[in-house]
Protein backbone atom coordinates (compact mmCIF):
# COMPACT_ATOMS: atom_id res chain seq x y z
CA UNK A 1 0.00 0.00 0.00
CA UNK A 2 1.30 3.87 -1.06
CA UNK A 3 -0.03 6.21 1.19
CA UNK A 4 -1.04 9.93 -0.26
CA UNK A 5 -1.40 12.60 2.01
CA UNK A 6 -2.04 16.68 1.70
CA UNK A 7 -3.28 19.04 4.15
CA UNK A 8 -6.94 18.44 2.02
CA UNK A 9 -8.45 17.95 -1.06
CA UNK A 10 -5.44 19.08 -3.33
CA UNK A 11 -3.79 16.19 -3.13
CA UNK A 12 -6.42 14.26 -5.00
CA UNK A 13 -5.09 15.38 -8.37
CA UNK A 14 -1.53 13.74 -7.50
CA UNK A 15 -3.27 10.41 -6.23
CA UNK A 16 -5.32 10.57 -9.59
CA UNK A 17 -1.88 10.61 -11.90
CA UNK A 18 -0.29 7.89 -9.61
CA UNK A 19 -3.62 5.56 -9.41
CA UNK A 20 -3.50 5.84 -13.54
CA UNK A 21 0.00 4.73 -13.56
CA UNK A 22 0.04 2.16 -10.75
CA UNK A 23 -3.51 0.48 -11.57
CA UNK A 24 -2.89 -2.46 -9.31
CA UNK A 25 -1.58 -0.85 -6.01
CA UNK A 26 -3.57 0.03 -3.46
CA UNK A 27 -3.81 3.35 -1.94
CA UNK A 28 -4.13 5.28 1.74
CA UNK A 29 -5.04 8.74 1.03
CA UNK A 30 -4.63 11.35 3.76
CA UNK A 31 -6.37 14.45 4.07
CA UNK A 32 -5.24 16.87 7.51
CA UNK A 33 -8.26 18.55 7.25
CA UNK A 34 -8.07 19.32 10.87
CA UNK A 35 -5.52 21.41 10.08
CA UNK A 36 -5.67 22.88 6.63
CA UNK A 37 -5.20 25.18 5.68
CA UNK A 38 -1.60 24.63 5.85
CA UNK A 39 -0.13 27.65 3.73
CA UNK A 40 -0.80 29.81 6.47
CA UNK A 41 0.29 27.96 8.84
CA UNK A 42 3.95 29.15 10.95
CA UNK A 43 6.52 26.46 9.81
CA UNK A 44 6.73 24.76 13.77
CA UNK A 45 3.00 23.75 12.87
CA UNK A 46 3.71 22.46 9.54
CA UNK A 47 6.59 19.87 10.92
CA UNK A 48 4.44 18.62 13.60
CA UNK A 49 1.43 18.34 11.20
CA UNK A 50 3.42 16.79 8.43
CA UNK A 51 4.90 14.40 11.17
CA UNK A 52 1.74 13.12 12.57
CA UNK A 53 0.32 12.35 8.96
CA UNK A 54 4.06 10.45 8.07
CA UNK A 55 3.90 8.62 11.41
CA UNK A 56 -0.24 7.95 11.11
CA UNK A 57 0.59 6.35 7.29
CA UNK A 58 3.40 4.73 8.29
CA UNK A 59 1.57 2.96 11.33
CA UNK A 60 -0.94 1.84 8.67
CA UNK A 61 1.61 -0.13 6.73
CA UNK A 62 2.40 2.05 3.97
CA UNK A 63 5.46 0.88 1.56
CA UNK A 64 6.02 4.17 0.39
CA UNK A 65 4.49 7.98 0.69
CA UNK A 66 4.17 10.54 -1.26
CA UNK A 67 3.58 14.16 0.27
CA UNK A 68 1.44 15.51 -2.56
CA UNK A 69 1.18 19.06 -0.11
CA UNK A 70 3.40 21.94 -1.69
CA UNK A 71 3.47 23.36 1.83
CA UNK A 72 4.48 20.03 3.39
CA UNK A 73 7.06 19.51 0.96
CA UNK A 74 8.60 22.73 1.07
CA UNK A 75 8.61 23.47 4.76
CA UNK A 76 8.83 20.19 6.70
CA UNK A 77 10.37 17.13 4.13
CA UNK A 78 13.61 18.23 4.28
CA UNK A 79 14.13 18.02 7.78
CA UNK A 80 12.18 14.86 8.16
CA UNK A 81 12.50 12.99 4.98
CA UNK A 82 15.48 10.95 6.73
CA UNK A 83 13.40 9.78 9.90
CA UNK A 84 11.95 7.40 7.72
CA UNK A 85 12.22 3.30 7.09
CA UNK A 86 10.43 3.73 3.81
CA UNK A 87 10.32 5.78 0.49
CA UNK A 88 9.12 9.56 1.25
CA UNK A 89 8.72 11.31 -1.94
CA UNK A 90 7.71 15.39 -2.13
CA UNK A 91 6.60 17.15 -5.04
CA UNK A 92 10.02 19.59 -5.41
CA UNK A 93 12.20 17.71 -6.85
CA UNK A 94 9.99 16.15 -9.79
CA UNK A 95 8.40 19.60 -10.36
CA UNK A 96 11.52 21.46 -10.58
CA UNK A 97 13.17 18.86 -13.01
CA UNK A 98 10.17 19.41 -15.52
CA UNK A 99 9.95 23.37 -15.23
CA UNK A 100 13.81 23.14 -15.91
CA UNK A 101 13.03 20.64 -19.27
CA UNK A 102 10.39 23.14 -20.17
CA UNK A 103 12.26 26.45 -19.76
CA UNK A 104 13.62 27.98 -22.72
CA UNK A 105 14.73 31.46 -21.41
CA UNK A 106 15.37 30.24 -18.31
CA UNK A 107 12.97 31.98 -16.05
CA UNK A 108 10.79 29.99 -14.43
CA UNK A 109 7.95 31.55 -12.11
CA UNK A 110 6.35 29.50 -9.11
CA UNK A 111 2.57 30.24 -7.95
CA UNK A 112 2.13 28.91 -4.38
CA UNK A 113 1.02 29.41 -1.04
CA UNK A 114 2.24 32.11 0.74
CA UNK A 115 4.07 29.84 3.50
CA UNK A 116 6.04 27.93 -0.04
CA UNK A 117 6.98 31.23 -1.47
CA UNK A 118 8.52 32.55 2.10
CA UNK A 119 10.14 29.21 2.31
CA UNK A 120 12.38 29.74 -1.03
CA UNK A 121 12.17 26.04 -1.29
CA UNK A 122 11.80 26.23 -5.00
CA UNK A 123 14.08 28.70 -6.02
CA UNK A 124 16.61 26.91 -4.19
CA UNK A 125 16.18 23.77 -5.59
CA UNK A 126 16.02 25.26 -9.11
CA UNK A 127 19.42 26.70 -8.59
CA UNK A 128 21.29 24.17 -6.98
CA UNK A 129 20.41 22.64 -10.05
CA UNK A 130 20.94 25.53 -12.85
CA UNK A 131 22.55 28.67 -11.69
CA UNK A 132 21.51 30.51 -14.52
CA UNK A 133 17.73 29.88 -14.01
CA UNK A 134 16.39 33.11 -12.59
CA UNK A 135 13.27 32.72 -10.73
CA UNK A 136 10.13 34.44 -9.39
CA UNK A 137 7.82 33.24 -6.16
CA UNK A 138 4.50 34.58 -6.55
CA UNK A 139 1.88 33.76 -3.61
CA UNK A 140 -1.04 33.32 -4.49
CA UNK A 141 -3.96 32.83 -0.88
CA UNK A 142 -7.20 33.48 -2.93
CA UNK A 143 -6.51 30.07 -5.03
CA UNK A 144 -7.15 27.56 -2.82
CA UNK A 145 -10.47 29.42 -1.47
CA UNK A 146 -11.59 29.67 -5.03
CA UNK A 147 -10.79 25.99 -6.18
CA UNK A 148 -12.63 24.88 -2.95
CA UNK A 149 -15.13 26.59 -3.48
CA UNK A 150 -15.78 24.95 -7.24
CA UNK A 151 -15.08 28.83 -8.94
CA UNK A 152 -13.22 26.71 -11.78
CA UNK A 153 -14.84 28.01 -14.91
CA UNK A 154 -12.38 29.94 -16.97
CA UNK A 155 -15.04 31.99 -18.02
CA UNK A 156 -16.28 33.05 -14.67
CA UNK A 157 -15.25 36.70 -14.32
CA UNK A 158 -14.25 36.14 -10.84
CA UNK A 159 -12.10 33.80 -11.79
CA UNK A 160 -10.60 35.55 -14.28
CA UNK A 161 -9.78 39.00 -11.90
CA UNK A 162 -8.52 36.39 -9.38
CA UNK A 163 -5.67 35.11 -11.66
CA UNK A 164 -4.69 38.40 -13.07
CA UNK A 165 -4.19 40.04 -9.79
CA UNK A 166 -2.12 37.32 -8.60
CA UNK A 167 -0.50 36.42 -11.73
CA UNK A 168 0.27 39.99 -12.61
CA UNK A 169 3.88 39.58 -12.06
CA UNK A 170 4.08 37.08 -14.49
CA UNK A 171 4.75 39.24 -17.57
CA UNK A 172 6.56 41.82 -16.05
CA UNK A 173 8.90 39.03 -14.98
CA UNK A 174 9.00 36.73 -18.01
CA UNK A 175 8.96 33.76 -17.46
CA UNK A 176 8.08 30.75 -19.78
CA UNK A 177 7.51 28.07 -17.23
CA UNK A 178 4.59 28.68 -14.09
CA UNK A 179 4.70 25.87 -11.85
CA UNK A 180 1.67 25.40 -9.58
CA UNK A 181 3.02 24.92 -6.62
CA UNK A 182 -0.01 23.61 -4.50
CA UNK A 183 -1.86 21.06 -5.87
CA UNK A 184 -5.21 22.85 -5.76
CA UNK A 185 -3.72 25.07 -8.40
CA UNK A 186 -3.95 22.42 -11.39
CA UNK A 187 -7.98 22.75 -11.13
CA UNK A 188 -7.52 26.63 -12.28
CA UNK A 189 -4.73 25.01 -14.95
CA UNK A 190 -7.61 26.00 -17.85
CA UNK A 191 -8.38 29.31 -16.71
CA UNK A 192 -4.92 30.17 -16.13
CA UNK A 193 -3.27 28.84 -19.71
CA UNK A 194 -6.39 30.95 -21.04
CA UNK A 195 -5.34 34.13 -19.57
CA UNK A 196 -1.37 33.08 -20.26
CA UNK A 197 -1.01 30.92 -23.29
CA UNK A 198 2.63 31.03 -23.66
CA UNK A 199 3.47 30.43 -19.95
CA UNK A 200 3.65 25.80 -19.95
CA UNK A 201 2.45 25.09 -17.02
CA UNK A 202 3.40 22.69 -14.53
CA UNK A 203 1.68 20.69 -12.13
CA UNK A 204 3.33 19.30 -9.57
CA UNK A 205 0.95 16.96 -8.16
CA UNK A 206 1.37 14.97 -11.20
CA UNK A 207 5.12 15.38 -11.90
CA UNK A 208 5.09 13.82 -7.75
CA UNK A 209 3.00 11.36 -8.88
CA UNK A 210 5.51 9.64 -11.50
CA UNK A 211 8.03 9.01 -8.67
CA UNK A 212 6.38 6.03 -7.66
CA UNK A 213 7.39 4.39 -10.76
CA UNK A 214 10.51 3.74 -9.18
CA UNK A 215 8.47 1.48 -6.54
CA UNK A 216 8.92 -2.26 -7.09
CA UNK A 217 5.59 -3.67 -9.33
CA UNK A 218 2.90 -5.21 -7.06
CA UNK A 219 -0.48 -7.06 -7.82
CA UNK A 220 -2.41 -5.22 -5.75
CA UNK A 221 -6.33 -4.80 -5.50
CA UNK A 222 -5.83 -1.36 -6.92
CA UNK A 223 -8.49 -0.27 -4.21
CA UNK A 224 -7.87 3.03 -2.52
CA UNK A 225 -9.24 4.04 1.29
CA UNK A 226 -9.81 7.95 1.89
CA UNK A 227 -9.20 9.35 5.36
CA UNK A 228 -9.67 12.60 7.03
CA UNK A 229 -8.83 14.19 9.91
CA UNK A 230 -12.03 16.19 9.94
CA UNK A 231 -15.69 15.95 8.92
CA UNK A 232 -15.63 13.62 6.22
CA UNK A 233 -18.70 15.26 4.49
CA UNK A 234 -16.88 18.13 3.39
CA UNK A 235 -13.83 16.35 1.99
CA UNK A 236 -16.11 13.80 0.41
CA UNK A 237 -18.22 17.15 -1.57
CA UNK A 238 -14.96 19.23 -2.34
CA UNK A 239 -13.08 15.04 -3.49
CA UNK A 240 -15.49 15.08 -6.37
CA UNK A 241 -13.92 17.86 -8.24
CA UNK A 242 -10.29 16.31 -8.25
CA UNK A 243 -12.04 13.14 -9.08
CA UNK A 244 -14.56 13.35 -11.13
CA UNK A 245 -16.24 10.43 -9.26
CA UNK A 246 -17.88 10.11 -5.49
CA UNK A 247 -15.94 8.44 -2.97
CA UNK A 248 -16.68 7.98 0.63
CA UNK A 249 -13.88 8.77 3.64
CA UNK A 250 -13.91 8.50 7.10
CA UNK A 251 -12.27 10.07 10.07
CA UNK A 252 -9.36 8.89 11.74
CA UNK A 253 -6.84 10.96 14.27
CA UNK A 254 -3.28 10.83 13.53
CA UNK A 255 -2.32 12.95 16.41
CA UNK A 256 -3.09 11.21 19.38
CA UNK A 257 -2.55 14.11 21.59
CA UNK A 258 -6.08 15.70 19.93
CA UNK A 259 -7.80 13.16 20.84
CA UNK B 1 -9.42 41.77 32.89
CA UNK B 2 -11.60 41.13 29.75
CA UNK B 3 -11.32 38.33 27.85
CA UNK B 4 -11.83 38.37 23.99
CA UNK B 5 -11.60 35.56 21.34
CA UNK B 6 -11.66 34.89 18.08
CA UNK B 7 -10.29 31.99 15.89
CA UNK B 8 -7.95 35.06 14.33
CA UNK B 9 -8.03 38.48 13.67
CA UNK B 10 -11.74 39.41 13.10
CA UNK B 11 -12.56 39.68 16.84
CA UNK B 12 -10.73 42.28 16.97
CA UNK B 13 -12.94 44.90 15.21
CA UNK B 14 -15.35 43.90 18.63
CA UNK B 15 -12.35 44.23 20.44
CA UNK B 16 -11.95 47.77 19.18
CA UNK B 17 -15.58 48.86 19.69
CA UNK B 18 -15.24 47.05 23.81
CA UNK B 19 -12.26 49.00 24.50
CA UNK B 20 -14.01 52.51 23.66
CA UNK B 21 -16.95 51.48 25.43
CA UNK B 22 -14.53 50.45 28.67
CA UNK B 23 -11.59 52.50 28.41
CA UNK B 24 -10.15 51.85 31.50
CA UNK B 25 -10.49 47.93 31.44
CA UNK B 26 -7.86 45.73 30.64
CA UNK B 27 -8.30 43.13 27.91
CA UNK B 28 -6.48 39.75 26.96
CA UNK B 29 -7.02 39.39 23.02
CA UNK B 30 -6.35 35.35 22.27
CA UNK B 31 -6.99 34.55 18.49
CA UNK B 32 -6.49 30.62 17.78
CA UNK B 33 -4.46 31.26 14.32
CA UNK B 34 -2.95 27.45 14.93
CA UNK B 35 -7.20 26.49 14.14
CA UNK B 36 -8.55 29.03 11.78
CA UNK B 37 -10.67 29.27 9.72
CA UNK B 38 -13.13 27.54 11.95
CA UNK B 39 -15.93 28.61 9.84
CA UNK B 40 -15.03 25.28 7.68
CA UNK B 41 -14.31 22.86 10.69
CA UNK B 42 -16.73 20.38 12.21
CA UNK B 43 -18.94 21.28 15.08
CA UNK B 44 -17.09 18.58 17.19
CA UNK B 45 -14.08 20.39 16.46
CA UNK B 46 -15.36 23.42 16.55
CA UNK B 47 -16.50 22.87 20.17
CA UNK B 48 -12.83 21.23 21.60
CA UNK B 49 -10.94 24.47 20.43
CA UNK B 50 -13.38 26.86 21.95
CA UNK B 51 -13.53 25.10 25.26
CA UNK B 52 -9.65 25.53 25.42
CA UNK B 53 -9.76 29.01 24.20
CA UNK B 54 -12.35 29.76 27.23
CA UNK B 55 -10.36 27.74 29.75
CA UNK B 56 -6.93 29.70 28.87
CA UNK B 57 -8.72 33.20 29.12
CA UNK B 58 -10.17 31.73 32.61
CA UNK B 59 -7.15 30.57 33.56
CA UNK B 60 -5.64 33.75 32.95
CA UNK B 61 -7.93 35.30 35.03
CA UNK B 62 -10.70 36.74 33.20
CA UNK B 63 -13.64 38.08 34.64
CA UNK B 64 -15.68 37.70 31.74
CA UNK B 65 -15.56 36.31 27.98
CA UNK B 66 -16.67 38.11 24.82
CA UNK B 67 -16.57 35.17 22.21
CA UNK B 68 -16.29 37.79 19.07
CA UNK B 69 -16.43 34.86 17.01
CA UNK B 70 -19.51 33.84 14.64
CA UNK B 71 -19.09 30.62 14.37
CA UNK B 72 -18.22 29.74 17.71
CA UNK B 73 -20.74 31.37 19.29
CA UNK B 74 -23.60 29.88 16.75
CA UNK B 75 -21.94 26.15 16.76
CA UNK B 76 -20.05 25.93 19.96
CA UNK B 77 -21.24 28.05 22.76
CA UNK B 78 -24.96 27.06 23.27
CA UNK B 79 -23.22 23.63 24.22
CA UNK B 80 -20.67 25.87 26.62
CA UNK B 81 -21.97 28.65 27.98
CA UNK B 82 -23.29 27.75 31.02
CA UNK B 83 -20.23 25.54 32.25
CA UNK B 84 -18.18 28.65 33.32
CA UNK B 85 -18.29 31.07 36.52
CA UNK B 86 -18.30 34.00 34.48
CA UNK B 87 -19.82 35.72 32.30
CA UNK B 88 -19.47 34.58 28.62
CA UNK B 89 -20.80 36.32 26.12
CA UNK B 90 -21.48 35.89 21.93
CA UNK B 91 -22.48 37.56 18.93
CA UNK B 92 -25.86 35.76 18.59
CA UNK B 93 -28.34 37.39 21.04
CA UNK B 94 -27.07 41.30 20.46
CA UNK B 95 -26.91 40.99 16.93
CA UNK B 96 -30.48 39.40 16.47
CA UNK B 97 -31.54 42.11 18.72
CA UNK B 98 -29.86 44.83 16.57
CA UNK B 99 -31.36 43.48 13.29
CA UNK B 100 -34.96 43.05 14.64
CA UNK B 101 -34.69 46.63 15.73
CA UNK B 102 -33.69 47.78 12.05
CA UNK B 103 -36.26 45.96 9.88
CA UNK B 104 -38.79 47.07 8.56
CA UNK B 105 -40.19 44.01 5.92
CA UNK B 106 -39.26 41.84 8.56
CA UNK B 107 -36.52 39.83 5.96
CA UNK B 108 -33.25 39.61 7.37
CA UNK B 109 -30.50 38.26 5.30
CA UNK B 110 -27.50 36.68 7.18
CA UNK B 111 -24.28 36.64 5.46
CA UNK B 112 -21.47 34.25 7.72
CA UNK B 113 -19.29 31.61 7.39
CA UNK B 114 -20.33 27.93 5.62
CA UNK B 115 -20.61 26.18 9.16
CA UNK B 116 -22.39 29.16 10.98
CA UNK B 117 -25.53 28.98 8.12
CA UNK B 118 -25.26 25.13 8.68
CA UNK B 119 -26.04 25.53 12.41
CA UNK B 120 -29.17 27.76 11.43
CA UNK B 121 -28.55 29.46 14.58
CA UNK B 122 -29.14 32.88 13.55
CA UNK B 123 -32.29 31.98 11.94
CA UNK B 124 -33.57 30.12 14.55
CA UNK B 125 -32.55 33.21 17.43
CA UNK B 126 -34.62 35.60 15.11
CA UNK B 127 -37.93 32.91 15.22
CA UNK B 128 -37.68 32.74 18.77
CA UNK B 129 -37.51 36.69 19.26
CA UNK B 130 -40.11 37.12 16.39
CA UNK B 131 -41.96 34.48 14.69
CA UNK B 132 -43.34 36.55 11.77
CA UNK B 133 -39.79 37.23 10.67
CA UNK B 134 -38.54 35.36 7.49
CA UNK B 135 -34.87 34.99 7.11
CA UNK B 136 -32.59 33.79 4.91
CA UNK B 137 -28.88 32.29 5.32
CA UNK B 138 -25.94 33.19 2.92
CA UNK B 139 -22.34 31.56 2.82
CA UNK B 140 -19.83 33.59 1.98
CA UNK B 141 -16.89 31.81 1.90
CA UNK B 142 -14.61 34.01 -0.23
CA UNK B 143 -15.20 36.84 2.32
CA UNK B 144 -13.03 35.90 5.20
CA UNK B 145 -9.61 34.80 2.60
CA UNK B 146 -10.37 38.73 1.07
CA UNK B 147 -10.71 40.76 3.90
CA UNK B 148 -7.50 38.86 5.40
CA UNK B 149 -5.60 39.28 2.26
CA UNK B 150 -6.35 43.39 2.89
CA UNK B 151 -8.65 43.32 -0.70
CA UNK B 152 -11.31 45.76 1.00
CA UNK B 153 -11.26 48.72 -1.53
CA UNK B 154 -15.04 49.20 -2.29
CA UNK B 155 -13.62 50.39 -5.94
CA UNK B 156 -11.49 47.11 -6.70
CA UNK B 157 -13.89 45.21 -9.66
CA UNK B 158 -12.40 41.88 -7.60
CA UNK B 159 -13.87 42.68 -4.59
CA UNK B 160 -16.91 43.99 -6.15
CA UNK B 161 -17.33 40.96 -8.42
CA UNK B 162 -16.97 38.35 -5.32
CA UNK B 163 -19.93 40.68 -3.15
CA UNK B 164 -21.96 40.24 -5.93
CA UNK B 165 -21.88 36.71 -6.50
CA UNK B 166 -21.78 35.77 -2.73
CA UNK B 167 -24.93 38.14 -1.86
CA UNK B 168 -26.95 37.53 -5.27
CA UNK B 169 -29.82 35.93 -2.88
CA UNK B 170 -30.21 39.30 -1.27
CA UNK B 171 -31.91 41.07 -3.84
CA UNK B 172 -34.34 38.01 -4.70
CA UNK B 173 -34.99 37.92 -1.04
CA UNK B 174 -35.86 40.86 -0.43
CA UNK B 175 -34.07 41.54 2.84
CA UNK B 176 -34.05 45.36 4.31
CA UNK B 177 -31.40 44.08 6.77
CA UNK B 178 -27.97 42.03 6.26
CA UNK B 179 -26.68 40.55 9.59
CA UNK B 180 -22.54 40.46 9.02
CA UNK B 181 -22.56 36.89 10.99
CA UNK B 182 -18.95 36.72 10.74
CA UNK B 183 -16.15 39.32 12.55
CA UNK B 184 -14.06 39.61 9.32
CA UNK B 185 -16.76 40.75 6.99
CA UNK B 186 -17.45 44.07 8.64
CA UNK B 187 -14.31 45.34 6.89
CA UNK B 188 -16.72 44.76 3.84
CA UNK B 189 -19.32 47.04 4.81
CA UNK B 190 -18.26 49.81 2.59
CA UNK B 191 -17.83 48.20 -0.06
CA UNK B 192 -21.22 46.17 0.53
CA UNK B 193 -23.13 49.44 1.31
CA UNK B 194 -22.12 50.68 -1.95
CA UNK B 195 -23.57 47.77 -3.77
CA UNK B 196 -26.49 47.44 -1.47
CA UNK B 197 -27.61 51.14 -0.71
CA UNK B 198 -30.73 50.36 0.97
CA UNK B 199 -29.88 47.11 3.10
CA UNK B 200 -28.62 48.05 6.52
CA UNK B 201 -25.97 45.97 8.05
CA UNK B 202 -25.48 45.02 11.44
CA UNK B 203 -21.90 44.39 12.63
CA UNK B 204 -22.02 41.59 14.52
CA UNK B 205 -18.75 42.36 16.93
CA UNK B 206 -19.90 45.88 18.02
CA UNK B 207 -23.25 44.85 18.59
CA UNK B 208 -21.54 42.24 20.75
CA UNK B 209 -18.97 44.35 22.76
CA UNK B 210 -22.08 46.61 23.87
CA UNK B 211 -22.82 43.45 26.21
CA UNK B 212 -20.04 44.69 27.88
CA UNK B 213 -21.52 47.65 29.81
CA UNK B 214 -23.44 45.17 32.18
CA UNK B 215 -20.48 44.39 33.96
CA UNK B 216 -19.72 46.31 36.79
CA UNK B 217 -17.01 49.52 36.28
CA UNK B 218 -13.78 48.63 37.60
CA UNK B 219 -10.55 51.31 36.95
CA UNK B 220 -7.79 48.87 35.29
CA UNK B 221 -5.26 50.19 33.02
CA UNK B 222 -6.69 50.32 29.77
CA UNK B 223 -3.84 48.20 28.30
CA UNK B 224 -4.48 45.05 25.57
CA UNK B 225 -2.80 41.82 25.48
CA UNK B 226 -2.67 40.39 22.32
CA UNK B 227 -2.07 36.33 22.36
CA UNK B 228 -2.39 34.31 19.28
CA UNK B 229 -2.02 29.80 19.32
CA UNK B 230 0.35 29.95 16.04
CA UNK B 231 2.60 32.43 14.21
CA UNK B 232 2.74 36.16 16.05
CA UNK B 233 4.04 37.45 12.73
CA UNK B 234 1.17 37.02 10.33
CA UNK B 235 -1.60 37.88 13.21
CA UNK B 236 0.51 41.50 13.82
CA UNK B 237 0.23 41.89 10.04
CA UNK B 238 -3.19 41.95 9.93
CA UNK B 239 -3.94 42.90 12.94
CA UNK B 240 -3.45 46.99 11.61
CA UNK B 241 -6.01 46.19 9.11
CA UNK B 242 -8.34 45.77 11.84
CA UNK B 243 -6.91 47.81 14.55
CA UNK B 244 -5.96 51.03 12.39
CA UNK B 245 -2.65 51.21 14.37
CA UNK B 246 0.55 48.27 15.09
CA UNK B 247 0.26 46.05 18.20
CA UNK B 248 2.80 43.45 19.29
CA UNK B 249 1.32 39.47 19.86
CA UNK B 250 2.79 36.59 21.89
CA UNK B 251 2.36 32.99 21.23
CA UNK B 252 0.52 31.07 24.07
CA UNK B 253 -0.53 27.10 23.58
CA UNK B 254 -3.66 27.02 25.57
CA UNK B 255 -4.20 23.28 24.27
CA UNK B 256 -1.84 22.07 26.58
CA UNK B 257 -2.88 18.52 24.53
CA UNK B 258 -0.90 20.09 21.90
CA UNK B 259 2.08 20.87 23.45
Amino acid sequence: MIGVFDSGVGGLSALKAARALLPTRDFLYFGDTAHLPYGTRSPESILRHTRAALDYLLSEGAEAILVACGTASSVALPTLVDNYPIPVFGILDPTVDAALFATRNKRIAIAATKRTVESGAFSAALSAKDRSIRSLGIPCPLFVPLAENGILDKNDPLLHLAICRHLAPLRSFGADVLILGCTHFPLLSDAIGEIYPGVALIDSGRAAAAQLLSLPQKAESGKTRYCVSDDPLSFVNTAELFLGYPILAERVCPCRSEL
